[in-house]
């Protein structure tokens, strides 16, 4: 199984402040290397008629933002590879997810930024866990390739 | 927890030869009873604080249809009542998620409509079951709302 | 050319203090209303070879709502429709148009109801007649079959 | 008015046989430049206060792709850059319009690939150019900025 974890480079810029240099370090953290981790396991796991992928992801995936187009760019991305591989390598076994957090995580980090938060406005990093753990569990005759993942408090509009 | 797992009537047929008994039929069906169940249960939950609705609808909900408009309507309609009802109602710990049945289902009833098929190309109702079961058990830290199932042999577009 | 710029009946309330005879009038209105006006006209369009159905719709095709859950009802249902009859008699010359309307028209009758807005961030009715128009005068070989209109003032997600 | 008519550089591989260098060429063509070019000319409209920027694009922009998973990755890019191109300009007179074209454009280069297509199951380019026009046109309170195209005779999923 491959947790694919990874929050690319970005700054919160409108687009046409974005220089070249950010537009190339978004791609590759979001989808270059998300392609590279594939690479790496995928071979093994088709030997193995088997294996798990999962790419954590975010509603930037399916929006384009004025304040924060880098994050979205880079999502939009990922969300396209995560179905590509999902659908170019389900029949030797292997099960791409794309997990969109549409959620503040709680975590550490995220507190050290925001401060204090409801922790009832967040999810749990562990809850978070279970459905990645569900999804590597899921039997191939009913398998899921996007999921979302929100708190019970959350104002969601899709 | 509630497992809504009707279908409604549908007839297959072009939208100007279906008649106004069968849209009268299909919603009643589709959505008027979906919420008739939601009715019936969803205030004893909400006094518990916890409950799970699972609405059981099909890849025709996202679609219309040349062919079979009547199903594509019933299965729209109910996937807008579990988003309002999901919105509506998570915030006193009423869980309802929209689980897309992107498959045929392996179940006797299919294989006389069908004949026999192969098995790799359907959704085994066990497994279909577990997924289930999972949503009833997601920590309502992070739920999912809504969820696509399908074998790993299914060409899927979305 | 049809244009069907009904909106059905619907009352703000949270799904489960929905009443039957509620969501019958809702689906009578915005469903089978709007097929009853293509079938009125769509079988002398066939024998001419051309004709254009335009059905007024909203965002609410998208989402559902906790607190407006009968209008996202009938309007998931008026798309599923207006999909159904693209796809069905576009080959014979039909073409039909569902027309997101994201955003507050400017109308005497807004006014009553909200009051004086600003009129940069409502939609003009003649302004969006010419895109009606334009739709009607599409040529067949690139037809639009799902149009948004905004103002360009609007805050959209989607 | 800015028409952008790239078409980026794609091969048509499974995605775990793409290379970097195919990675980076095609975000070069499909979203770099896309950028570029609006930073060439977005601050000229945004002093005249008007401006509309044309982004040809494609279904796959909605899709991922066993086949052809590139093609797919550029346009998801394309697609978040010009939602946020349009969410962050427009307020300022600045209408930019993401067009999908649904359709094999019935162009010399299409024939020489393609050999003799039915003219009938294809979008002739000056239909095309009419809508490109006309959202050019569209008054601002009453714009679209995600477009559809496609020919009578396309059979369309979404």
């Amino acid at each position: 199984m491959l947790i694919y974890n990874v929050r690319g480079y970005y700054v919160r810029k409108p687009p046409l402040e974005l220089d070249y240099e950010e537009l190339e370090l978004n791609y590759r953290e979001e989808v270059v290397s998300a392609l590279a981790a594939a690479k790496s396991v995928v071979p093994a796991m088709i030997e193995a008629g088997r294996g798990t992928l999962l790419y954590s992801s975010a509603t930037a995936a399916l929006r384009g933002s004025k304040a924060n187009p880098l994050y979205a760019l880079g999502k939009f991305g990922l969300r396209s590879l995560t179905q590509s591989l999902a659908k170019a390598y389900a029949t030797q076994g292997i099960h791409v997810v794309h997990v969109r957090l549409d959620c503040v995580l709680d975590t550490p980090g995220v507190r050290k930024v925001y401060g204090e938060l409801d922790p009832e406005s967040m999810s749990n990093t562990d809850d978070v866990a279970e459905t990645y753990y569900w999804l590597h569990r899921q039997p191939r005759s009913a398998w899921s390739n996007e999921v979302e993942l929100r708190p019970y408090t959350e104002e969601w509009t899709y």
